[in-house]
């Protein structure tokens, strides 16, 4: 494998470990912040360094759109584009187009969709979902898959087989030893299609599998299940990624049940709505509470906005929309989950993760409501 | 007096010279970057110690209305709430009561004016203006003036007299040894009103002087030849702010004739406006022609942004309106306007400012048309 994962320890189900790629080592589990158009917002990554983000994820849809990957081709890559000389991982563009829903037609060829900035006529394949990431050239790539709304038991049957079909298609369309193919496991909330999928995807010998498909409208209850089969069924020795999940008591379930890799815009879209992320619970700074406060957003943490600014200062900006207003709060968000991974880490090599898990009981399930 | 200039070298009339404040030392000439609101749009204060930046400037009128004077008091004054242990300067609120035109009366005692933010009604007065700057708590502060359309003779002729009586009340309302009050000179275009002017404001006895009313509406060559009266007017040992002006041409023609402070709000609204400051020129990064530069934006800037990033990147930022663009834009306008006062102060000391200035002359007056 090109992409050696060493697993360090272990507290029951909850793994830490070692991941090598192209662009640097990676310490699992890790939480990946979202660069959708090649930029995480408000953030230099400057700032991401000194965060201690090892991998950022950036979006294939919106940089095939604009600036397009062949531009990014050109100028030699992603890595050298956005000036991150770390791992990358880039999507399918898939779940864009399923859930933006501009959808004109999926066959099982592919998907012809509408961009949602100029509405011009797109259409994505599992080979080109490929080659477009290959022009990227992120560290890790994922295959087009189709995900659909997890309730939805015909639906979700159909559209497994495509996601099967794409699934093998892309792997023989996949060319780059540099980068990371991984395969990703759909079903919805039904247990024979996500063994199913889990089974087949697993069969296929990709270098890492992800869950797609959750976090978009299910339960809370209804995703930790779906992640209890998964366990059973998906590689072991091999990164599981639980794609698009990412509230501090989410990460602590889904470690919990054997994942490794999360990603979400919630710290980021959340800062730019004013609002903070605790290591539990939320806190809106927009609140005229705040007006005089002295304190920082969180006293217990040691990030450059929670260090150096107050509750006052902050509610000032996000009241007059000053900018780093919205970059103060991304650069705390961030430091909540990247930190809280990086408890997770010790605490399964210390073979206490059952005490972290107990911090974080009376959050879950369906205790923070999304944005 | 309690803020000692002193000037280390002299070229023609330009100078170059240390001021020291309860804040630190300030190297004159001196570009300061405005921070309207309490926060220099797009950047932390982390990114501004790292561009050089010594001494920011923050507007009495907007603070006032948001978050309130009270509020800044409260916890801690302005250094403290916006985390800038260096210098700060803060206007009177005068300039942008009289820009704004939501004046509703002005008269001997003060001028009274609607928010533009929210409609309530407010009084300025120049025990106001400076009670409100105690509570601020910047290193230098400046007496509420009242800045005319330059070119109504009348209207300059009036505004003198509130301004010198103005001027007179605020020295005595003055009292925190710790803040240097500024006086200002106003009387637009017309020579005999500036000299009076000038005149007064010197004998006044303030430990630095302005130099108001300029760039606004009237000609470049008509800014020169008010400077040329001023330098010979205004007292040599103290320092002279020549409010609002900061193209670099600007500042190099300012600091022959004497000038030592500047201040503009150009750096940061123009990279809000996709656009970077050149040391000669712009440069508007949403053209399509930079779509796959692989070039930086300035390549004989060594800013952080164009020591990592290419005009493709940044114009596919600002195309996308990624926050990044402007920070990144910001960076590198700022790194323009610090980097030339270093250059003047250099050959001021070197005895070779007429050379720096040579490479100006194509530049001015007119050439670089305002935003």
């Amino acid at each position: 494998m090109e992409f050696p994962f060493e697993i360090s320890a272990r507290d029951g189900r909850a793994r830490t470990g070692r991941w090598s790629t192209p662009h640097g080592e990676i310490l699992t589990p890790v939480f990946m912040p979202v660069g959708t158009q090649a930029a995480v917002k408000a953030l230099t990554p400057a700032q991401l360094e000194e965060l201690g983000a090892t991998i950022l994820l950036a979006n294939t849809y919106h940089l095939t759109l604009r600036p397009g990957d062949e531009v990014i081709a050109e100028v030699g890559g992603l890595h050298k584009f956005m000036n991150w000389p770390k791992p990358i991982l880039t999507d399918s563009g898939g779940y864009q187009v399923f859930s933006l829903r501009s959808i004109r037609a999926v066959d099982e060829e592919g998907v012809t969709f509408k961009s949602h900035w100029d509405g011009s006529l797109h259409r994505l394949t599992p080979e080109k979902a490929v080659a477009i990431q290959e022009n990227l050239g992120a560290d890790i790539i994922m295959t087009l898959d189709e995900c659909a709304e997890p309730g939805n038991y015909e639906y979700n049957r159909a559209a497994l087989e495509r996601t099967h079909a794409w699934a093998r298609r892309s792997l023989e369309a996949h060319r780059r030893p540099d980068q990371a193919l991984f395969g990703i496991v759909q079903g919805g909330i039904f247990r024979n299609l996500r063994e199913e999928s889990a089974a087949f995807i697993g069969a296929l010998g990709f270098p890492g599998n992800a869950v797609g498909g959750l976090s978009v409208g299910e339960s809370k209850s209804e995703t930790y299940e779906v992640l209890e089969w998964m366990d059973a069924c998906l590689p072991a020795d091999r990164p599981r990624y639980l794609m698009g999940v990412g509230t501090p008591a989410d990460l602590v379930e889904g470690v919990a049940r054997g994942m490794d890799m999360f990603d979400c815009v919630l710290p980021t879209r959340l800062a730019r709505h004013h609002t903070a992320i605790l290591r539990h619970g939320r806190m809106n700074l927009m609140g005229a509470a705040y007006a005089r406060d002295p304190l920082p957003v969180d006293p217990s943490c040691a990030c450059y906005a929670c260090a150096n600014f107050s509750r006052a200062y902050i509610r000032h900006l996000v009241q007059t929309r000053e900018i780093l207003g919205a970059t103060l709060l991304t650069i705390h968000n961030l430091s909540i989950l990247l930190n809280l991974v990086a408890d997770i880490r010790a605490a399964i090599a210390g073979g206490c993760y059952h005490r972290l898990r107990e911090e974080f009981k009376s959050d879950r399930p369906d205790a923070t409501p999304p944005l």
